[in-house]
């Protein structure tokens, strides 16, 4: 509720981070706090997260994940013992100095990410070949002191899981991080209805500390490309660290093999620029909270809420469904709900109730249709799965269309100057290459996809033979 | 899993303190971390909370409330604007001082609580009356800088839901309050088999900025209580210093009335403390992760495994089950399923296949039974009841046998002395007699029960009227 509601917002066309402003503000999905850079998740918008985790959970735990819990401290000197991890993080961690009113001798950090206190705790509960292996994840909030904050995409404190697993073999933690990856992958397409691209980074862009760092990248309204979720296999960089040994078949001892692997509430961001319009919020079925709003028309007229309240007990065995009987007028109602992204709303009147029938909107399309109340579930059921395949299909085409190809350098300039999108080009592997691109054309490698493809023998910036196509654009 | 398991515990006659440590590790609900006083909750200790979660989570959602998430920070100046709150708190909050490499221009506590984040929030989304109830919930860790800590029961940081509530009426709020006492109560009664006491704190005990605060006490097994759940009704204290003002339905500005509540992970202390024997622990089964372990017997032989995994897929339907056909000894898998916990331990062996039948071993009493496989699922069902039950009625007899009454300052120095468990005695209201007994009889006032008797007209400390029956104690 509130006021803002009905007034309209920015045109994606005419200010896209206004836009993206205005919808997380006016959908109520968050609010800003006194903290910079922390954002508050309104029950609308912490309930997407809900759906995310719930999902999430279900398939971690199927393929044998369990979860834990670590403490949000890491100490100073258990931060450091990584050297590449700490180069990464140092510079962007909250320092706790002190407790109450004493200084502590040893500062902590708020956890970046948890892999120090993972390892730790795995150097004292494997021994033998036998314990391995475990397959932990964690949900939680972590910290990092961002500038530049934005709702979802980048903010100091994040909601989301880590996992962690450490492995007897080689094989078996790479295999680990590429299932994680496509689990991430199929969680998007199927239930954010988010086309990704599955790749690897490159050595400039991987985890600090991480082996390969395996990545899903989507593509956004605006051609900007944002890293969905990553999934990293560390061989033994930590495990040799912190000495993570076991006895393995033969009686030897060796070295774990690590993983770990996240996705965050970045995805929500990635929703609200893959999927909403300039009326608000658009969400998949299959992750919004509420997938049918009824919203009574003349409800004050005899038997109307009766009926609305009846249909609300028939369509709760098919769907998430709300009933709006506030005594707000119907036109309000239908702009708060298309602003909230509910798929399908449902429009119930005196006229409609002597024709033993009811209105649906779909919220996507904003087509209109009739339904006799004898298909209604019927109706719903497929029309919710019609909403969540079409988003789908409009996001893969919007994609495919906004993705290049460049084979020299000169075109790839002009290509990242006049077009928003991803760029396909080849590359040599070398870092200078990678490096020219960005200060040149400005774009990053985003991934390494796993399908290549030969767009032609040499790399797009020098003329060394291409050992790789990768997917090059701007990034939030 | 780990070679500790097969060792015994500490008798809880010889050592409670050990006993207790003893079994949150060997059960390996924890380990320590290198954060002092933080702990790491390992996957079957994580579980208990996991399933903790989801059923207090539903009944939170069904009585109209809704997850939000707030930031872990709070600014100093936003701590200190309820002046009670902030003198309750500010002692035992850690602060954050650096972003980074930077200094920050005004320090950050981690939260203790998030009364005034919520109120902030408060202030900024409600108007009218209309905007009333909001009904908000938010599961996360806070932090308090114990100097001494215990796993579970005390711990710097700890996992808790905290709910945060406004109303139009003081009427409304002070129902909110009992409502959400009375689902604490029903939830630990009916989940975790734990009796409780349901009552007011007094003046000296009660949440610091709050007007009254509600609790529910249980008793441990050495006799000590333990606070295992609070409700708060704030009044206007906090949205008068927040100035959270609606409109009225008469036009006119009043300050909204507030409440807060919360349990912790504290609940599974308690559930050691109240259930759990010599040989680990003992789980209700409404809350345990695994509520049947199948240990087939013989396993080598030809058709057990078979046969076990059939009984496998058969209970699924009607409990939590798994199986261990790992390669260690029954003998040491029973050891290790009683320390875990496991109500019911499944055993099936060629004998027992050959006449249809299997072994079941109840946790708690160790009865053991033969019964046939033709009345597994119904048995099974019946059992688990019944062991739900025998807990809860075993901890009531228990707690009823260790309720002394106290009706002169003698008696109850000498029950104290001589005596674990609760003492009723009757009370003035003054603060100077709570302290007196505090001082001289090392008890303090748990609760002002709900259940009033009048077991004298005078205070057992001084000879005033007496206002209340207290239930006194030493307490955790």
């Amino acid at each position: 509720m509130g006021k803002e509601q009905v007034q309209a917002i920015t045109k994606m066309e005419e200010d896209f981070t206004q836009w993206y402003t205005d919808i997380v503000k006016k959908a109520e999905l968050i609010d800003y706090s006194s903290v910079k850079g922390c954002m508050i998740l309104r029950p609308h918008g912490y309930a997407l997260w809900e759906n995310i985790q719930k999902v999430m959970d279900e398939k971690l735990k199927e393929t044998g994940h369990e979860n834990v819990y670590m403490p949000m401290f890491i100490p100073e000197s258990l931060l450091q013992k990584e050297k590449d991890h700490v180069e990464g993080f140092a510079p962007e961690v909250a320092w706790v100095t002190h407790g109450g009113s004493e200084e502590l001798a040893e500062r902590l950090c708020v956890r970046p990410t948890s892999e120090t206190l993972f390892c730790e705790h795995f150097s004292k509960i494997v021994q033998s070949y036998n314990d391995l292996p475990k397959l932990y994840n964690q949900w939680c909030s972590v910290v990092r002191w961002e500038k530049t904050t934005r709702p979802f995409l980048r903010t100091t404190e994040f909601l989301w899981q880590e996992g962690h697993t450490i492995h007897e073999t080689a094989e078996e933690s790479q295999q680990e991080t590429l299932n994680i990856l496509n689990i991430y992958a199929s969680f998007c397409e199927e239930y954010l209805a988010i086309p990704v691209i599955k790749g690897q980074k490159t050595e400039k862009e991987k985890f600090a500390g991480a082996k390969a760092t395996y990545t899903i990248e989507s593509l956004m309204h605006d051609g900007k490309a944002l890293q969905t979720g990553t999934s990293h296999n560390f061989g033994t960089n930590f495990t040799e660290a912190f000495d993570i040994k076991f006895l393995d078949r033969n009686g030897k001892w060796q070295y774990a093999h690590q993983t770990s692997w996240g996705v965050t509430t970045r995805m929500i961001g990635a929703l609200i620029m893959v999927h909403s319009d300039n009326n608000g919020l658009v969400l998949p079925p299959k992750i919004a909270p509420t997938q049918v709003m009824i919203v009574p028309i003349a409800q004050h007229k005899e038997g109307v809420l009766e009926k609305a309240a009846e249909l609300q007990t028939r369509i709760q065995k098919v769907a998430r469904v709300k009933m709006d009987a506030s005594n707000k007028t119907p036109g309000w109602k239908f702009n708060e709900y298309e602003m909230k992204g509910v798929p399908i709303r449902l429009e119930v009147g005196p006229k409609d109730i002597e024709k033993n029938q009811v209105v649906l909107v779909r919220r996507d399309t904003k087509e209109k249709e009739i339904v006799s109340l004898t298909e209604l579930e019927e109706r719903i059921t497929t029309l919710l799965d019609d909403i969540q395949q079409s988003l789908f299909e409009k996001a893969k085409v919007f994609r495919e269309e906004k993705t290049y190809i460049a084979t020299t350098f000169e075109k790839m300039k002009q290509v990242a100057e006049e077009k928003q999108g991803f760029i396909k080009a080849m590359w040599c592997g070398n870092l200078s290459c990678e490096e020219k691109l960005k200060e040149e054309v400005g774009v990053t490698s985003r991934c390494m996809p796993f399908e290549q493809e030969e767009l032609a023998k040499h790399c797009v910036c020098c003329e060394k033979d291409a050992k790789h196509m990768v997917y090059w654009g701007k990034a939030y």
